[in-house]
């Protein structure tokens, strides 16, 4: 493969005008689109209006005037055909953190009867945290933890909760949500899966995976802004019989009713709990606006494209100089973003940041690239493969330079 | 009174010049500073450069280049000398809700013996909600709502936790908290107190009251923006103790260390969960900092000063108009506002609003009005029951104009 050749399916490519909404730097590859992704200009102008218009001369009359009060709404309507899901199954607030433990509390509530939250070993920490807060929380309750790969087996008759994460954040494998659905219901146990690696990045269907529950995060591929607020999916079919742990006015059926007695709202929406989170939820209104323009399942297949471009470099390219592709190279079970394996990943990702590719590092020793749809170019792909070539052949991460101590990895 | 008495006490006041740092629109005198506090321009161009320059330019690398992952901890030390705590006893972070969830939660797992939470049944719904949905999750535990003056006679050996608000978002009366937080321990009980409606308004001493868990919100008399994070206050004699419910990666002694096992960082930080929200947060952080400038005492009395010529001028030119001040006539027992019963109150506010005097309602029948003393003056205090004997005096308030539904009032 070619650099030109990539080029030239780049000016092809009928996608390719959408990175002009984003304010990529000069002279960066920016592939960690996965852990914070990119700024659009109309988020940008946006912001500088809520914030200077509606906040700073509207006041208090912007929640009504400016429609601050129907935001939540309003996004949960942009996302949900990102997740597929309908608008009232889904509400934008709090971190994800916070969402999961509400919705895992939930789910446990479902199955009263069952004691078991069953997850895998490799799920991100805080999602295991969050269990083992739940469970330590809740009587009889316990976290399950098993390799990915015996879930299934371990669905029985005292699971309550199956909690995943849809796509692995180190290798970026992605899960049978269906299929793993479907076992759990087959085991009469209740799903919350987290999607923060997915939405924006794969198909995700909801609706058709019969799922419960979900959480996910809006920072990553979906360009919310740094921690922007988290989303929370529940089924309308578990709507009545769902209860909140935190019970805010938000999620309140009037939240400004100031009522005495707390009665839930009848969506997804009793999973509000405080005040939204204006200027984060304007900033991510803004920032789904481009999936309004776009065909999603192009945008998905364009991810496909470029990791398999990227794994393809990675083995042209990159053979005999030590890293070793940790991703599924089947591009149907991955999502956007290709780990690879360096016994030294921070400094190589030190000094690959230094030539202006920017990914990421998850210890111990992995490299994570991340390839988000909406800006990522195919000479993107190609110029971050050759600045790792450059790095491991010089051993540029040998550099003293790239040993700094980094509070975020 | 005459309105050039009230105009030469500001050209007198030291404090004046600090309303020059907000952006108040013109014609508008704003007496909801205590629902949603007005815009500083220092605010307006922080968030500005977060969103262009650290998220647009610096992208994934500003957790580290711009201070993103030390800005809670950045906040709390601003925030700090406004509540009497130390930096290390405070995290800002999630809603007033969420916050408090955690807190009650909390609190009660320090008295794994005793069954009920107290609270009064003045307080505001989002407390009493979240204090339901707590009793209702946690095994044997219940709230008990009693009038603000039998709280004391309440106290007893099965009350586990005692939860109030200091300054009541009705009346403006504020709490004695030292005595009740006294008595709450004679008693054996650990108290949350609700600081919403207190911080930047009116003294508050943590230490000196010898508080043990305290939460509040941001967006009120500090000014952080709407829908900007909460705080929560966990005194330093606890952490060891305390443990939150809500296990988050950002809670943990090292967020980005990936381990496997939860460990609960040292101090109040313990009660943090997901990723910060870096643009609200970076909003509070520049709408603080004018607390640095001034001698918060010195705010305090300015606030006493304001609503006392209120209460002054409320006497004195609308007597027989039909309005009732509600509020303490003592400013020592009062918040920075003052509420006037009316019958029609919702319509009153209305067409006081058509008059650029921007106050708000309380079902049913309470107009509030809320004395932010960085920005108000002395004068506006004046127009504002200029404008309302107007509206009364001509019955505006009866035009059917002033009687649309609103869905925030």
């Amino acid at each position: 493969m070619e650099r030109t050749e990539l080029a030239d399916r780049d000016a092809d490519d009928p996608l390719a005008a959408l990175r002009d909404g984003f304010e990529l730097p000069s002279g960066v590859v920016y592939l960690d689109g996965n852990s914070l992704g990119a700024l659009q200009t109309a988020v940008r102008e946006r912001v500088a209006r809520v914030v200077g218009d509606e906040w700073g001369r509207g006041l208090i009359r912007s929640w009504n005037d400016a429609g601050w009060v129907r935001l939540p709404a309003r996004v949960a309507a942009r996302l949900a055909p990102l997740v597929g899901a309908a608008a009232d199954e889904l509400v934008v607030t709090d971190s994800t953190s916070v969402d999961l433990f509400k919705a895992l509390v939930a789910a446990r509530r479902l199955r009263p009867d069952r004691r078991v939250i069953l997850t895998d070993d490799r799920n991100f920490p805080t999602d295991r945290y969050v269990a083992e807060g739940v469970a330590a929380l809740l009587p009889d309750t316990e976290v399950v933890a098993v390799p990915p790969e015996g879930i299934a087996a371990r669905l029985g008759p005292d699971v309550a909760v199956l909690t995943l994460t849809h796509v692995d954040y180190r290798s970026g494998r992605m899960a049978d949500a269906a299929e793993l659905t479907a076992a759990a219901h087959d085991a009469g146990a209740v799903t919350v899966w987290d999607l923060s690696h997915s939405a924006g990045a794969v198909p995700v269907d909801l609706t058709g995976w019969r799922a419960d529950l979900a959480v996910g995060c809006t920072y990553k591929y979906l360009n919310g802004g740094p921690g922007a607020p988290a989303y929370l999916f529940a089924a309308a079919r578990h709507h009545d019989a769902l209860r909140t742990p935190i019970q805010g006015w938000f999620g309140a059926a009037r939240p400004f009713g100031f009522a005495g007695a707390y009665t839930p709202a009848a969506d997804a929406r009793r999973f509000a709990a405080g005040t939204p989170p204006v200027l984060s939820l304007a900033a991510l209104d803004a920032a789904l606006a481009v999936w309004e323009e776009v065909d999603p399942a192009a945008v998905f297949r364009r991810a496909q494209a470029l990791t398999d471009t990227f794994v393809t470099l990675v083995d042209e390219r990159l053979a005999g100089l030590g890293v070793e592709v940790v991703s599924p190279r089947d591009a149907g079970v991955r999502g956007a973003q290709v780990s690879l394996r360096h016994p030294d990943a921070d400094a190589v990702m030190q000094a690959l940041i230094a030539r202006g590719v920017i990914g990421d590092v998850r210890p111990p020793d992995l490299l994570r690239f991340g390839f988000a749809p909406l800006y990522v170019r195919s000479v993107d792909v190609w110029d971050a493969v050759e600045a790792l070539r450059e790095v491991l052949v010089t051993r540029a991460h040998e550099d003293p330079a790239h040993r700094l101590p980094r509070e975020v990895v």
